[in-house]
């Protein structure tokens, strides 16, 4: 089996490198890149030296590569690129049978090119394009890759980092009934911290060293980019939910608020989630200011048991148990999304953490596990790092 | 002048002798320690050498150097010390004629021993001494300490350093009725991040660099001693708004929502706010996934005026302009809380990102404002340091 | 195949629980601790939940384990305790027919008592062990290790992380006669740096983040420790030269300048490796002050060439080319240990550059190295970790 | 008294700024870019808001500035330029009767073109400037400073930042003839710490954080500039010294091994030194690998003395008492250059530690000390910092 991969200079595509480079079922990797073509892979990575070593490739290199190695689903392409750059790739591959896991937000807003358009100011190149796509966040869509897989190649749309934190710590509350979403009040908050590395490999101002070590800095507050695509995953989860959870259609977007911080560590990715409770999963209300009642604790300790029981059979969500917290510091170079579940001391909304590897569960690692449903492995193939404390 | 410190060997206390070596008012520095009597202040601080130099002596020296320094207000003593300890040195103090600027929790309750006892599991041990005590966040209470100051020796409940950020990025809003209190909603939720000398000292687990550094780790959620904190706070900030804020009465706690996370820097506190826009305030309702409206950004922009009109003539707040987002780094070992006015992409809540030094003022430098309000001093003296980016 | 490890709950031995469960030739893990009986892996170690989970048994019950797996090297134990606290549980595991793999420093000086209670202020328990000891650097002893299994268990002292990076950077000097060391010069100096895990678990205030980030500090100048374990390394690499390198007798230690520095990351241990030159080596002399000359960069290839060589087939050694500088941060997470090779501007100097992952390399990952040579497996079993840059 | 600085928008210029405005003798500053004019300082710095509120204007529009401030000594101008630029400004400046102080290399090699094109590339483009040029490392050219300003105004060459740490360590043992300098030996190494500041405030790969972040990286080995710039001021350092250290001749460079380290910290420089004890000063050789003997100790107490008493009184070097290791974490925003004196095991070699904050004492704040001697000011004025120690 094939893998190509297109803009493997990059974080995301390197991780891509790293990773499919130690998968048992990948024999081949075929590196490409828009740019840098006739480069090595190791002079760009030294670490990869003694490890891997090829020549970056173009484009149409890697997918001549990925279709020469037979049928459908004998190769697979990979896409690390800018937004708004891949369509024509994904085109080629599809045409010529083969499946593409695109990496940008280009197949993350399926139909909906108005969001896509109003986000990141650009038009779908070929809409049609969006028949074979599907947004690749496994927990919530394994069963639609396999039907489209089952039909011929597959473009899937990787999911945002921050999408994929947000949606999995949301999720069991949406499709269990604990969220009152009304529409009147905030709705979700998801207050969320990256590590630098989700900047990627241009050195900016930003990512300069001494001006966001030893600081936090939020950005893009109210308007970034992987807003939309956490409101059409809240939508989406909607309808697992009993009838009636409030005004908002099912599938239709869920408004959500969302503000990203940037934290001076490499990798990582935490959510912290303020859902507000329906009504039977709140406690008595508390006026005074006292410390969390023990009805809080109970009521706590029953959600916890239905996140748990949620995500049992899902081999990369870890629910930890009452007194862990989930640290990005201990998903690091996994495919784990770690979730605890936390109240406010009155019991009236609930506070999810939510913490994954930007770079693994949040692009590379999260793009092999759509390839291994896809082509059929083992889901958990090649994502079998076990996270280091440090 | 004679400053004397009780508990100068831990972090708070070492910067409270460093800002007050470089105070023009002060002459002399007495400084003391419960348990490491004996030692010097430069080898335990080797940062110290050729600059400061002195042995740390008793309490009771410190108290007697301060009281022999003449009438009411021509000494003071700061304690920096673990709750719960301080009580007798405070009566010690304020018996004696001298003023009292402690930096635990003890006096940050004033009047409602109940709500401390909830918390911090310990009952006053001289209640009586609440009549001379005034919570220290001086652009609530600068008055009042100017009044106590008039009548005699005052004691200072130095606010907690998470309070003091949360605390001044909510103030504009309540006392300017932009905030949308009904009791129903979750209310207001501050999602704070900290710098890992907020520790303390001490080493612990949890500070043990590789522990914390490259990681965030949220921490006591729904339980941080703060939180009530906080909501007394809010309370106090109520009375100044129009009537019918809501259900809650004024000058009782407001509910908070408070989240703390540990960030591998050194220093900073950062809060993210979020406040839920009264009604003339909201834009107007967007279902769809859209980017965030002019009409926010209008909206935002008269906000951003009150909030800069509100803090006009405080020296230690910076209100800061459109495009720049408040930051840990820039604020660094200096006095300042720096504050960015923005909302969500829908115009429904309004998002507060205040920054302060949690060492500066989150503690000492907050500690010595208080001082100079107490003695008469001008309000900066001491404390002009301008913010290193790095 | 049994792997036992008794000190399961420090640094080291979690490193080697992380490891050894990912190694395809071990079935079982049998974790042990002297303290921490009764707990379990994944409480002490959150980011190993939903992977590893085992309680701590007690030593006895680990050695026991080993011991019911079969004969000779049918099982293994390995030790991560403090120094002078083994012994007792090596000789149980060779007087019970199975092998000790040892991470302190109890059985790296061999017959050399003197040395060892010189430095570690202790005596040998039980001298007669060092006959079936070997120090475990594979790449000097890979050939003696095997000769010992051929006999029996085996007890393999592992090596100390600094003296690793020292010692794979000098050993082609010494072994190719590239060195000076005619005893009247300082001889070889290292200087290092460490990332602050290389310090164990328990929190000290060396260790607390807000002392040791952003900060460099040396410590223990002149008297660390690893400098007798450098000394005796370099001195069993010199018989390999030819005759006559100096006064130093073949076998005995070389004497070296070593200065460690901590270092605010979290993982690494870089060398900086100061070699003067044997006369043939030399550039001939600048006086001026100038750039370096063109035959110090042409004598530098052949160098490099000879070192290249030298680690040709060694699976965890890369010399790196011309115009890369070995760095901790390209290491991570892995076995390899990076080097290059450079001089001084005048040509009198070679300087060599090691990097390692100290918990890896420098620790639990050379010990399952040693492992794999003493039961006959493959060199990398379990080690294939694929560095990440970041 | 004006002060102006061109090139302030950079890091070195930035701290220009932040330092002299706290300067209790300069009352104004006008700041200047050759290619930001027209933004504002603080909108570049937003540190700055509240403190300092300037326009960046015209190289020209500063030297005018200085120029109308009055005659010689009545203003001064700073540049913080890249290499090769400056010149012109400084002509203009003292023609015009106005020192000026460059923080680039283009004043630091004095007579010696050939030293400066053979490691920068450019030729001087006024050579005659020299004559009114001096090298301003204060503690070895205060006096010279004060005769060239008693006679006119002058050009400062303001030291490098890895020559200042590294000139500080090994200016006494020179002066005092500790240190055998015969030629054979590879010399006097300085092995070199930087925090990341140092590159400069324009973003570039190696400072980019997710690869400079944990890890350690040596860069530029045997061809750092900052090499012939310690090379000449150790030259200069031996006339102090009895006759007959050896070869070299007086006041001609003295070869010297320099490597650099990136580390991962905001700021800091920390040299280890490497000197080789004059016969008079090592210890009796010791030849088996034992700890360090009580002889060596003795020795170097009374280095520790000389040392100690070398820099009496100056205002900015610390010699640090016996059991206290320089780190750069205690001069952390101070002009403190920390000294300490430390040996190898055997007693043959001087080890000094020097640390320096990078961007004060290694560049605007001995900047600011070398324009107090120059106008007779108090050298420490407006660099009264007191370390913190995070």
């Amino acid at each position: 089996m094939i893998a190509g991969i297109i803009g493997a200079a990059g974080y995301a595509g390197s991780e891509l490198v790293r990773l499919l480079a130690g998968h048992p079922r990948i024999d081949r990797l075929v590196l490409g890149s828009v740019s840098r073509g006739g480069e090595r892979i190791e002079e760009i990575y030294p670490n990869f030296w003694g490890k891997i070593s090829a020549p970056l490739v173009s484009p149409g290199e890697v997918i001549a590569a990925a279709v020469q190695s037979g049928g459908v689903h004998a190769g697979v392409v990979f896409a690390a690129l800018p937004h708004g750059v891949g369509e024509p790739y994904a085109k080629a591959c599809v045409e010529q049978g083969v499946s593409f896991i695109d990496l940008s937000a280009d197949f993350r807003f399926g139909d909906d090119e108005a969001a896509y358009t109003a986000w990141y100011g650009k038009a779908y190149q070929y809409p049609e394009l969006r028949r074979r796509s599907v947004y690749g966040l496994p927990e919530l869509y394994r069963n639609r890759i396999r039907e489209l897989a089952a039909a011929g190649p597959v473009i899937i749309g990787n999911p945002g980092c921050y999408p994929t934190a947000a949606s999995l710590g949301i999720f069991p509350a949406l499709a269990r009934g604990l969220a009152a979403l009304d529409g009147a009040g905030p709705g979700i908050i998801v207050d969320a911290a990256s590590g630098i590395s989700g900047g990627g490999r241009e050195p900016a101002r930003a990512y300069h060293f001494p001006e966001c070590a030893d600081s936090v800095s939020p950005y893009k507050i109210g308007e970034h980019r992987h807003t939309p695509e956490i409101s059409r995953n809240l939508g989406a989860m909607r309808p697992l939910t009993a009838a009636g959870l409030g005004p908002v259609k099912p599938g239709s977007p869920v408004p959500v608020i969302f503000t990203p911080h940037l934290v001076p560590m490499n990798r990582g990715i935490l959510s912290t989630i303020y859902i507000p409770l329906a009504g039977a999963w709140k406690s008595a209300g508390m006026d005074s200011v006292q410390p969390q009642p023990e009805e809080t604790g109970e009521k706590l300790q029953e959600i916890r048991k239905i996140y748990a029981e949620f995500y049992r059979d899902e081999p990369f969500v870890r629910v930890l148990p009452a007194g862990t917290v989930a640290a990005t510091g201990r998903v690091r170079h996994s495919n784990f999304c770690d979730i605890s579940v936390h109240a406010d001391r009155r019991g009236t909304t609930l506070i999810v953490i939510s913490a994954i590897d930007n770079m693994v569960k949040g692009a590379a690692g999260q793009a092999v596990q759509n390839m291994n449903i896809l082509l059929g492995f083992e889901e958990s193939d090649g994502l079998g790092a076990i996270p280091a404390l440090f």
